[in-house]
């Protein structure tokens, strides 16, 4: 029996298809630090808890296909407090992040057309590019540059009659860079002048470090035709489990048609909704704080990286994850080995392999992307043993 | 700014896009009877409900792709009480039925492709279908013949070089027909013989009459490669809400591809699931008063259409659901007059136009869809009002 040709194009997340050698490892008594995957160890919000536990409807019922209004009005104080101004119908609730920038390529692009996406990028952009039988156009960053955005020329060579968007991560996964303002208004009259519209993915808006600040696509004037948000709680109340995100756009047709997309699955999980709800007064003493913590957790995994003969890094500006360069040949081997033949003291440490984050063949193979999601004496530990993992490896 | 070809094509869903005239309806203060959309009133299980209550987890972490171990566990016991033996790995929990059927669309057809689904179905595939690209190719079945199956020559007649997949939805919806054991050994063989998949919606499983009895294509000897079945919580335990479901094959490699497409969107929601879980020891002692609850439902609510003349339905045997044929021209403007214009009692009824339901152009026009998931007092109610408002509109 024939599969589809998506089914056998689709690429296994490199985020978790090592998961197999992982549970090995733990069945064998080994821990397993797991910074392959961006899921924080930050306890979530209790709001969000007592959410879940105060739940009393007689019937757990479907919920409009938007949202419900009432999270969406919390929706819009949150971006209110972010300088954003919105109403409540420029914003359809999602199935987390990943179903938002579904809804975003299939709502902008048909199959054939092309979307343009700086490369390394979020791996599973890829995955959501093929069931949608769209090409990604990778525009290459490079770690000399802090993989900040190229000149409007390397864009517009990419640019052709298929061509319906191009789409960032701002601040990016998995390079941690922030976008500067200048760049973001650049992308945006770029955008204009090209017709095409601009999805910025911006789940980690928060988690910027050192006093930087966070640029929204939507803040761009005159840009409302052009700009889609794709959002998240999943990283910002460590809620990877909830599952609810947003599409924003100010393009009343885009909106319009992406709720039939919405429509055609019914509605977000309701219990979900209600939950995210209780983090939207979640502010200034929430967010200080735990940006501190990460700004602590990137400076130890850092370092510690830089200590390394032979990593290459750039410090990153936000989310929480850095990609590093090593003087191997292939990335997904060293962790492999690392899951399946070394530990120290019954410990060792995933990571996920650079080439998913990749479009362009062979790109990213000497590379891994470590999230920095553990607490600083876990993240310590996890970065010495992999420390002594890489110096066995190159000593095999 | 234009959108996607696709995004202009896909149908606003027929159940919800008659809503503006229902808040408009209740803003005005008249009741509306929701007979438009499977949303049932039955009381959530407690236990699901004290589920969501106990989540006691730190961190409202990812959980696997394929769904979290422990569900797949309750699946493989639930599907066993079914006579449905499988292993935990021919399960993989999606976001409600909604994303299996995407999943399974995806899995075995193209872009272009077609896969054959007898009309009237549900409405949603057809949005399923633009999303992937896919050509829906109706197989007309009549209320004539109890909207059964229609002969092997009917159904070759459609099957071409693009044609992938059988899709049925059994007990039906819209129509609540039961497919026979015969006729489901007798699909098994024809997709067996022409190298076809087939994809089965039993969301409804439990929900059938008069003591018929419901026969799953995975329990068809010998269709282990061609054989998908979706499924969901949200009518079986009232939790249209929890947008739990699954998708389930004996066939590795479709289980291996799916996976794939389930990595991408990283997991479904971690409580709903748990909450789900908590569902599955619900077994005779909670369906059989609930199937008898349902079946006084229908037996109310089809006599009452029988009492209206010129009403031409068929008696369901399964799900809850009437089809039903009305002397006019245009169902929609029916149903949109009845909440624009029509009320008694400051009360009146929602009903789903028909052509949603059908992918041939002109048919289902003159037909609706009513849900008879309302308690036998609003019911008995809700079928008065709306033989007054046909009454009325008769004689406009």
């Amino acid at each position: 029996m024939k599969l589809s040709q998506r089914a056998l194009e689709i690429q296994a997340s490199p985020i978790r298809k090592l998961m197999p050698h992982a549970v090995a490892a733990k069945q064998r008594g080994t821990k397993v630090f797991h910074l392959n995957i961006g899921q924080p160890d930050i306890p979530t919000p209790h709001q969000m808890i007592e959410a879940y536990h105060s739940f009393s409807e007689k019937v757990l019922a479907y919920g409009p296909s938007q949202g419900l209004d009432v999270y969406r009005d919390g929706l819009v104080q949150y971006y209110a407090r972010h300088n954003i101004p919105l109403q409540e119908n420029q914003i359809i609730v999602t199935q987390a992040g990943s179903e938002a920038v579904t809804f975003a390529m299939m709502v902008v692009a048909e199959a054939g057309d092309e979307i343009i996406v700086p490369e390394p990028f979020y791996t599973n952009y890829n995955g959501f590019a093929t069931m949608a039988g769209i090409t990604i156009r990778p525009l290459l960053t490079v770690a000399e540059d802090g993989f900040q955005l190229p000149p409007n020329e390397a864009i517009e060579a990419l640019i052709g009659p298929k061509t319906k968007a191009i789409m960032i991560c701002n601040p990016g996964n998995p390079t941690g860079t922030v976008y500067t303002k200048e760049d973001i208004f650049r992308l945006g009259e770029l955008a204009k002048r090209h017709g095409l519209y601009v999805i910025s993915d911006e789940v980690y808006r928060e988690f910027i470090y050192e006093g930087l600040s966070h640029t929204s696509m939507l803040q761009v004037p005159g840009l409302e035709e052009h700009a889609i948000v794709v959002d998240s709680v999943s990283k910002r109340y460590s809620a990877c489990g909830a599952r609810i995100g947003c599409i924003v756009s100010r393009n009343k047709e885009l909106m319009a048609a992406t709720l039939k997309f919405a429509q055609a699955r019914l509605c977000p999980p309701t219990v979900d909704q209600l939950a995210s709800l209780a983090c939207v007064p979640l502010a200034d003493d929430f967010f200080k704080p735990l940006i501190a913590e990460y700004q602590a957790r990137r400076d130890l995994a850092y370092d510690a990286l830089m200590k390394i003969p032979g990593m290459v890094c750039v410090k990153p500006q936000g989310a929480f994850y850095i990609l590093v360069k090593l003087p191997v040949d292939d990335c997904e081997k060293f962790i492999i080995w690392m899951l399946d033949e070394f530990n120290i003291d019954n410990e060792t440490v995933m990571g996920a392999p650079g080439e998913g984050f990749y479009a362009t063949p062979g790109l990213g193979k000497n590379e891994m992307r470590l999230a920095y999601v553990l607490n600083e004496d876990e993240l310590a530990r996890a970065m010495s043993v992999f420390a002594r993992g890489f110096e066995a490896y190159k000593n095999l």
